[in-house]
Parts: C-alpha cells; structure tokens; sequence
C-alpha cells in the first residue's frame, strides 16, 4: 500500500480558480444595498445548474454528525457532472477541501488540498472532483447551494492506494 | 398622517408559505449524506430565477452597516419580478421580515410581519413585496442568493403614509 500524502494551503481566490469559487465578504466586491445600510458583495459565485435534465437550483443544509480528525485517510473522491455546488458554513468554522479538475478521470496526484479561514465558503464547478466534505465538530452546519431534483448527477472514483491528508 | 403599526409574528413555515420559505435545519427534511457522516436538509428552498431575460442565480453577502432599532418606521416596499432572494443569516442572529403577496399593487393592510429565531433564513418568492432588509447590529452578515446579472428586477412602491413595525 502506498499512501500519499496531502497537505493543505491557505484558500484563496486565485488558487482555488481552476476549481471553482471562495465565498467570503472582501473588499474587492464591495457595493451599497438599500440606501447604504449594507455593504453588498455582489456575486461571489454563480450556480450553474443543468435545468433541462429536469434538476433546480436549490438550498439544502447539512449538519455533522460524525466528526472527523487529520490526519485524515481517504480513497474516495466524487463529482456532481449536472451542476456546481456551494457549500458555506453557517457558523465561523475552518474546513478542508480537496480537490482535482474536472474530467473523465483522476489520479492522486492532481489532488490539491486547501483549507478556509473560518469566514469563507466554496463553490465547486460543476464536474470538478472533491473529497466528500467533512467537519471537525458536531452539530458543524453547512448551507449548500446545488443542483436539486431527479438524474445521475454524481460520480465516485475509489484510488487504489488510500490518500492522507494533513494540516498545514 | 396615519400611522399603520405592524407587529411581528414568528415565523412558521406554514404562516410564512404565502410568501416563500423559512430555511433551517427541521427533523422533517432529514436525510443522510456522505456515509451517514452529516445530516442532510434537502430542497429547504427552490431558486426560481427568470435566466432568458439574461439573470444568473448566484450567491452574495450583504454586511449590515447601519443598525437599526425597533420601533422601526418605513414607507417603502419593493419586490423582484425576475427571481426569488434568498437571505440567510451566516452567524445566529433574529431577524424582521415584513411582506405583501406578489401583484401589481400593494397595500399597508396586505403587509404582515415575522420574526426569525436566529437559526432562521427566508426564501421571498418571485415578485413577493417586502420591506428592504434590516439587521439590529453592525456586521451582521447575511447570503444572499438570488438573480444576478442586468434587467429591471427592482420595482418599488412607497405608501402615503409610514408603517411601524413593533416586535411581538
């Protein structure tokens, strides 16, 4: 067995680009709403959803129940073909991704692991290959933002060898 | 000048569906997900968001700027024709919500209040008149998922006379 081993950097917009979105309030995005009372940060993903397979933009929380730990070891990675999908924490809270581009198929060694500041979302692009997500306590509640409603719309790949991923 | 006084009410889904949806984790959408490791809340909200007038559903964040208190005296609704807004609160804080079914006009005797138990976000449904977001401190932030991109998805209706909204 040959593990290999994934340690993750700090999220950014322009590292996070080829796979998808960081959601947080930053300045660069910044306009008024409703006469000034709040600064607006204007798009910070689009939803990209495949509607004519019969799927719909929708809102979904999830909550953990089984926390993890790091290091933590995979095999396992997916992605959702019809559509992009947000995933924002609903509390302050750091969490990890890892991810590879989108395409027929993945090795290990396109994985890049990243992990947010506690104040930041993601938005995958649709296709792109992620781990499925984990939390580090329970009761950790995501909003997401994905595709809704009936289709294939997700594909698993299971490695060979398992992955491990570290902090920093 | 005649006041018309507005108390808020708590928000239920079912006091709240003429209008759109209450968004929170509810043991009656429960599902599993990633091997049972989270708690899934599916569908809590559909995106309805017009996209051959050239809108594109996406996700922002508004900051609240200035707070306001309560009473709170207003005379301005507005209402969306293109899409659905969504607005949900990214760390656990009550809010007030003040709507009018959707229609070409609108009256202060249709507007009726609610109020959020901090773990609350809403879903206005398309063209739904409502009173322009609130927040009581500085920083609040809230996602917003709702149409972006051009085209007239704004229109306004100011009253004669103000509302003032009271809490329970």
């Amino acid at each position: 067995m040959s593990e290999l081993t994934l340690r993750a950097v700090p999220i950014t917009r322009e590292r996070f680009a080829p796979y998808g979105d960081v959601i947080y309030a930053s300045s660069d995005s910044r306009n008024a709403m409703n006469d000034a009372r709040f600064e607006h940060f204007s798009r910070l993903a689009d939803i990209d959803v495949d509607t004519e397979s019969g799927g719909v933009p929708s809102i979904s929380i999830a909550r953990c129940k089984a926390p993890m730990t790091l290091p933590y070891r995979f095999d396992l990675v997916e992605r959702h073909p019809l559509g992009s999908q947000a995933f924002v924490p609903l509390s302050r809270f750091s969490f990890f991704v890892v991810v590879a581009p989108p395409g027929e198929s993945v090795e290990r060694e396109d994985l890049r692991a990243f992990v947010t500041n506690g104040k930041q979302g993601v938005n995958y692009h649709k296709g792109v290959w992620h781990m499925p997500m984990i939390a580090f306590e329970e009761g950790q509640e995501f909003l997401i933002v994905d595709r809704g409603g009936n289709g294939e719309n997700c594909e698993e790949h299971t490695f060979g060898d398992p992955v491990v991923l570290l902090a920093e």
